[in-house]
């Protein structure tokens, strides 16, 4: 799997509506990585889960409140996060804004 | 290898001065990834390089023109970008900005 792009411009790149107020775009991405770009309205629940790849985000924009584990933090424009593979983690919006999310290996689940 | 705070805070972050109007920080990471923040002034010149790592970057601020291989675009706030492994990249700050890079597996050489 590869991202055709080298480059995603923000005009040409559609959100996918995934409900309850999440919407997705997929950036770059290869067999190994992939970064997606998540975008929540206010009181939007991510909803805890895991997954076997290692995440990093970072915060875009907004506010989250964010857990990770038995750990829970609040974070804003500029902070980011990390989660080990398997660690269970999710977030309730608390302004409305965009997580910068990023895997490995990729997640193919997104691609279908 | 392995960030040892879950959460990275902006705020409780340190700059690392690379010099050349270029500053970075690191934020999350283990062995397979790493996510760090890259902080450009105009004009700053981000040199041709490539390695061994998958690369992805999200624009989250500040305008670029970046070249991927053969490839150039000029990049902006909410805009992204994939280097395959091995590919020559570099960018030129047009107006300042930040870069949110992430690499897979880790860039042990940016922890020295």
């Amino acid at each position: 799997m590869l991202q055709r792009n080298l480059f995603q411009i923000e005009e040409q790149t559609a959100w996918d509506d995934l409900g309850n107020g999440i919407m997705r775009k997929i950036y770059g991405y290869d067999d190994s990585i992939m970064l997606v770009k998540a975008k929540f309205e206010a009181k939007a629940v991510g909803a805890l889960h895991e997954h076997h790849h290692s995440q990093v985000t970072y915060v875009d924009s907004g506010v989250f409140e964010m857990t990770i584990g038995e750990n829970k933090c609040i974070i804003k424009k500029g902070d980011g996060y990390y989660v080990p593979p398997h660690e269970v983690h999710g977030c309730v919006c608390i302004e409305p804004g965009i997580l910068i999310d990023v895997f490995t290996p990729l997640r193919a689940d997104f691609l279908k």
